[in-house]
């Protein structure tokens, strides 16, 4: 990564310590208002990180447990393979129960254990090595994706575009680009000129909290929103592009995002704008048939009512509905980009497409 | 006002004291977690009221002022006319200045003035008389006019219908009914089943803070949403009409609300829901031909990122965009209801008739 690259993108969200024996994380719960790194030494201190949201994000989680059974591997006192083996599946089942539905953690503790069942007839010492090209595999390939889907994404905007996102897909949640907000961090490497509106994503502000903060730092224009001012933004003629980032897409292309997604796609739609979701391949669901085969989580009426704020903003018997996620219609969407490749309508066919 | 009724909307943003010597008003800047009355004696105690926004909403503004300038005139000592009428001009011109802007504040007060002058060959005393009669009724009239919207409003429900509103025009903003949530006050007279989905409406949350509160109290069905939740709710198919206020209407139906009003108004017509606007004739400018002619006030920055929270949800340095207002075109308003009936499309015609 050359210097100019660097400076931009600045923010190591997850990396290992100097020394190599520890994970260094930005603890995302003090955004925006302090920016505190964090260094994980003991299995204790990498299980608290996950488990309290200190380091946040599919990609992210997946990066620093695979950097985190590494360094605990490192501290394991053996040199026989059997004792070897046990205690690092010790760790790792350890470090599985921070977060149980977090696919991610699991999918890169299990990666970082078949190296461990895959050299059985190495020395500990050797099979360390190979730990830590895995866990630097991860993290490699991790930023590899989110440059292409960013890439493809960026080719879809042009010089002096305004561009409306919504909530937080961006390197603090995955490695240096981000998925849904990649193209903008690329357009500003680039010298490309891109303006970026962030809606700040209520009720849990990740818009505001974290997007505004990562493009901030990173010298991109950015200018928040609240979500209820994207009608506006677009009309006043600011808006060419909407880009997003996906939770779930399903195999016609309905995609779900973090509430408020869909009310973005339907202005969008209103004013003639194109609306981009971009995501890792991973997230397409071909088991699921439509979007109306995604559970839509329901979350406390606490974080509408009181989250944040100094003193409660409504009273304790006002019902609250807070959905955490909606569904966005294929129908409402443009191009659906991944690292293979960007899907346009229709779905079903270049959905498919991606994985012959 | 019978007992069931005087239950229902129970909440008295302003009236007269029991001995009709101080204004009583309800310290809106404490809701929803205080419901506190104040005892309003003096000029000072008025004044600093409507300054403070503790009475706030133009048509409250208005009943607050003929009161307290009534409550004022009480205490002039004087039989004298020429010596009580410059005391009155005096005490009118100090209560004007607590907030220039008000177009109700001045409009009252030099309704009660009018009074006095037109009754100069009266005694002093037959004046307070007079004077108590104007303060009463223009109170009366504005609860009439908020009567007669909420009715016309009502009509455009069907029992067991979900509605949607945006910020708040009702009670606390008003007289007893309100004009954007009034029939939903009625509703619950009539012992009609409506159920209210309210948006939070950031950045100053009247929504939560004052819509919610409002009836919840008076024991309508209300669902607090945030207001990127429009969408989902919709397409739920919880929503049968969604029902808002007005600052301002243009001649041809473009209709000034509080941020976010237009999006919700696109995501109505997206889902094929009903778009309603509700307000008195005396909020339609034919002076203003279409909403491009209406300017929109821009505010403080602070309100999206520092107000209401225990501590900033973005950066300083991180630029905001906050409109106070947005403009619904005309072409998404089903209709738009007044206390002189309910205008259809097209508008430039009845909204015309409305003034013949």
């Amino acid at each position: 990564m050359n210097e100019e690259i660097k400076k931009v993108t600045h923010i190591d969200n997850v990396r290992l310590s100097d020394d190599g024996k520890s994970v260094v994380i930005i603890d995302q719960t003090q955004l925006p208002n302090r920016t505190e790194y964090l260094t994980l030494s003991t299995g204790k201190d990498i299980w608290d990180a996950i488990y309290k949201l200190q380091v946040r994000g599919a990609p992210a989680i997946g990066i620093c447990a695979g950097y985190g059974i590494y360094c605990l591997a490192l501290q394991i006192e053996t040199e026989d393979y059997d004792q070897f083996l046990a205690a690092f599946h010790e760790q790792k089942e350890y470090l599985n129960s921070s977060r149980p539905t977090a696919v991610n953690l699991s999918w890169a503790l299990n990666r970082m254990e078949d190296v461990v069942k895959a050299n059985a007839d190495k020395p500990v010492k050797e099979i360390l090595g190979l730990l830590e090209k895995e866990c630097k595999a991860i993290h490699a390939e991790d930023i590899e994706m989110c440059r292409k889907i960013s890439e493809y994404g960026l080719s879809l905007l042009h010089e002096g575009d305004g561009v409306l996102t919504h909530c937080n897909a961006g390197p603090l949640a995955t490695s240096r680009y981000g998925t849904g907000q990649g193209a903008f961090f690329l357009a500003k490497e680039k010298g490309m000129d891109i303006k970026v509106f962030a809606d700040e994503t209520r009720p849990l502000l990740q818009g505001a909290r974290l997007t505004s903060y990562e493009l901030s730092k990173a010298g991109v224009d950015v200018t928040l929103i609240c979500d209820n001012m994207a009608s506006i933004v677009m009309k006043n003629g600011w808006i060419q592009a909407c880009m997003v980032g996906c939770d779930r897409v399903a195999a016609n292309g309905d995609a779900a995002n973090k509430i408020g997604t869909s009310g973005v796609a339907i202005l969008a739609k209103h004013y003639g704008i194109p609306f981009y979701v971009l995501g890792p391949t991973s997230t397409i669901d071909m088991n699921c048939k439509t979007g109306d085969d995604i559970k839509i989580e329901l979350r406390d009426p606490e974080e509408i009512k009181e989250k944040f704020y100094a003193e409660p903003v409504a009273l304790k018997e006002v019902k609250c509905y807070n959905p955490a996620f909606d569904v966005t219609d294929h129908e409402l969407i443009t191009a659906i980009v991944t690292e293979k490749g960007i899907c346009y309508p229709p779905f079903t066919e270049s959905i498919a497409a991606l994985f012959r």
